[in-house]
C-alpha cells in the first residue's frame, strides 16, 4: 500500500527513539510491528469518522517478520488505537499508552499540519508554546463518600505560586467513559490549551480540577442506568468531598459565581447532572459530546430546571453544548436540543466543531472555544 | 499448576474492574489473558531475583481459548511483567501500565503481607496512609541544553502552600535506564514514602524532583560509553537548566548544605557523577543499586574527589550507596566499594536490602533509609 516515496516522520506521541507510526504529508499514517512468530496482525483505530476506519487493517508481513500497513489519509488530532495479534487486542509497544476504553491504550498523535484542511481554530493552540506555563498537580485527598485516597489532577494557573494574594474561580473537568483522571491533560492537552489562552488574554487564570469519574463499584456493568448512576454516585463525590477538598486547598473564590462544570461524553452527561442540580453551586456549565436531552424531556429534566426560562437564565450564567459535525448521534443531538431550547428561550450556547467526531479533537477545540466563555462579569 | 483453594486477590496493580493478575495468600501470582486466536502465550517476568523465575512461564488454554498460569510465590513489591503472544511482548490489558525497558510495561503489586517473610522495614511504609499527603506537580520548565520544553515531576511536602515563609532543602531523584520521570513516584511510590516519614518526624519536609534522565540524542545506542553519555549530558541538563527552573519555582533552600541527588542504576551512576564532580552544588549523595566503581579507580575517579580523604569527609555531607542481598553484581559491588572506601577513610553509608534484587522493592526501602539521613544539622 505504501506506494509514496514520502517516509513521513515519526508520531509525537511515539515511545522516545520508535520510528513508527509514521506520519506522511497527506496525513497517511504507517504501522509497524515486529512479530515473526504471528500469523496475523492488524491496526485497529479506537474511533471512528477520524479517516482512519472503523474497521481493522490488516498489515503486511516482509520475510523478515515484521509486518506493516499504511493507512488512508487521518483526520488531525489524537487518536486511539491497538493491534490485534493474532486476533488478540493489545497495544503497539512503539507508542504511549493512555488511559481510554477502561485500560491502558496506545494512541497516535497526528499534527494538524498537513493535507487535510482543518485550520481552524488555530493549529497550535494545545501544542505547548513559549509562554508561561501553569502546572498541573496531583492532590490526594480523603474521600468519605467512597471511603478511599484518591488523586484529582489539578491545573494551576502560571504565577499561581507568587500571586500569594490571588484567588481564582475553578473549572471542574470531566474525562469520558472508559478513562480517568489523566485524559484531560495527557491526550486533551488541557493544561496547554489554558496556558496559551491565558497568555493571549483570552481567557482568565483559572485552576481546572480533573478527577476520575468513577465513583460507583467497578462491578456496575455498562448498559440501561449505568449513565444515571454515574452521575449520581460521581456527583456525591464532588459535592460533599472534592469540592470541600479543592477550596481548601487551593486559592479558590469559592462560590457559584466562579464555579463551573463541564466534561466530555459520560463527563458531559455528568457535568449537566451535577450542574444542573447543583445551581447553587455551579453558575457555568459545559457538555462536550454529552448533551442527551429529548425536546419532550425539556420540562421535567433535571429537576425542572427548564421549566421557568426566565429564573433559569437570570440563575445560569452558561450553558455550552458542543459537537463534532461526523460524530453523527450527538451532532444531531445537540441541533435538536438547540432548536428546543431556542424555542424555549432558554439561553445556551452551541459550538460545533468541523470535520472532527466523537474523539479527543472535538474535546481539545471544545475547552479552547469554552474557556474564554467563563468568568467573565 | 493452579491447585490450591485459596483463589487470591485482584492486584493493587489491576486496571478498575479487572480480575487477574490475582494474588494468593502464599504470594504466588496468577496471569490470565483471553486469546481464543493465539497458538501460545507465556508470561515474561522483567526483573530476575523476584521468586517468578526469570524465564517465560507457559499459559495454558482451556477449551474457551483463556489462558491462565500461576507462578511460584513472589518476592512482595513492584515486578515489571509482559506477556508473550505467539513470541511478540505485549502488554496484559489487565493491568497498569508503567514506563520502563524504553516503553510502557505491565507491572504487578505483590503486598508484604503474605507467606514470604520480609517484613523490615514496616510492610506499609510506601502505602498511602492516614497523614498529610503533600502534592506531585507536574513542572514544566524551558531547557536550553536541550532546547526544548521538559516536564519534571515535583513532590511539595504536606503544608507547603501554607507555610508561605518556609523554605526547604531539595532532593534531586533519578529513575534507571528505560524509566523516566513518571517512575519514582508510580512505580517506586517516594510520595507516599515521603508522607509517612515526615508524619514519623522521621525525615525532614524537603521538596523532591523526579525529570527523565535522558537528555542525549535517543539514536545514542546502550553499549559502552552510553552511562558516562547519559551522565555527562544529563549533568548539564542538571545543573544548567533544572536546577535554576527549580530554585526559581519553589522556596527552596539554595545552597550545598540543603541540596542532596540520588538515584537508583542509571540514576545513581548519574547521581554519584553529577553530586562528586559539583560538591559545590550537592553535599548529599546516594546511589542506590547503582555504584560502579573499582577499587583501583578510587584515586582517579571523580577527578579525584576520593584523593583527599580529610578534605572529602569535610565537604561531603553523606555518600549513602545501598544493593538488594539478590542482586548479585550491584550486591558485591557495593561490598568491595565499601571496603576499599573504609581502607582509604572515605566516610559513607552502606544500606542493604535483604532479599530484594535489582527492582522496585529495593529501592522504595532505599529511598525510606536515605531520606531520614538528609539535611540534618
Amino acid at each position: 500500500m505504501n506506494t509514496n516515496p514520502d517516509q513521513g516522520t515519526p508520531a509525537a506521541s511515539n515511545v522516545r527513539g520508535a520510528e513508527y507510526p509514521r506520519i506522511h504529508a497527506d496525513l497517511r499514517v504507517t504501522f509497524r510491528l515486529e512479530a515473526p512468530g504471528a500469523q496475523s496482525v492488524q491496526v485497529q483505530p479506537g474511533g471512528d469518522g477520524n479517516g482512519l476506519g472503523n474497521g481493522p487493517f490488516a498489515m503486511q508481513r516482509d520475510s523478515a517478520g515484521v509486518w506493516t500497513v499504511t493507512t488512508p489519509p487521518a483526520v488531525p488530532g489524537f487518536h486511539y488505537y491497538w493491534l490485534l495479534v493474532d486476533g488478540v487486542a493489545v497495544n503497539d509497544p512503539s507508542s504511549q499508552t493512555y488511559f481510554g476504553y477502561g485500560r491502558p491504550t496506545s494512541g497516535v498523535e497526528v499534527p494538524e499540519e498537513g493535507g487535510v484542511e482543518i485550520l481552524e481554530p488555530s493549529v497550535d493552540f494545545y501544542e505547548p508554546q513559549d509562554v508561561p506555563h501553569g502546572e498541573v498537580r496531583i492532590h490526594w485527598y480523603r474521600a468519605g463518600t467512597t471511603g478511599e485516597w484518591r488523586s484529582a489532577y489539578v491545573y494551576t494557573p502560571p504565577g499561581y505560586d507568587t500571586a500569594a494574594a490571588t484567588r481564582y474561580p475553578v473549572l471542574y473537568l470531566q474525562h469520558g467513559a472508559g478513562e480517568d483522571e489523566t485524559g484531560w491533560t495527557k491526550q486533551g492537552r488541557a493544561n496547554f490549551i489554558l496556558d496559551n489562552l491565558i497568555a493571549a488574554g483570552e481567557a482568565v487564570p483559572m485552576i481546572v480540577v480533573m478527577e476520575c469519574g468513577y465513583a460507583m463499584p467497578a462491578s456496575v456493568p455498562f448498559g440501561p442506568g449505568f449513565l444515571q448512576q454515574a452521575s449520581q454516585s460521581f456527583g456525591s463525590l464532588l459535592i460533599q468531598d472534592l469540592i470541600p477538598a479543592v477550596d481548601a486547598a487551593y486559592r479558590t473564590i469559592a462560590d457559584r459565581e466562579h464555579r463551573a462544570i463541564a466534561g466530555l461524553s459520560m463527563g458531559g452527561f455528568q457535568a449537566l447532572h451535577a450542574g444542573l442540580t447543583h445551581l447553587d453551586i455551579f453558575a457555568w456549565i459545559g457538555a462536550f459530546s454529552g448533551a442527551r436531552l429529548e425536546a419532550s424531556e425539556l420540562d421535567t429534566a433535571y429537576d425542572g430546571v427548564f421549566s421557568d426560562p426566565a429564573i433559569f437564565n437570570r440563575q445560569v450564567r452558561l450553558l455550552w453544548l458542543s459537537a463534532g459535525t461526523t460524530e453523527e448521534r450527538f451532532y444531531q443531538g445537540i441541533q435538536s436540543l438547540h432548536a428546543a431550547l431556542e424555542q424555549k428561550k432558554i439561553a445556551h450556547e452551541i459550538y460545533v466543531s468541523e470535520g472532527t467526531s466523537h474523539e479527543w479533537q472535538t474535546w481539545r477545540r471544545s475547552l479552547h472555544a469554552f474557556a474564554p466563555r467563563l468568568f467573565w462579569r
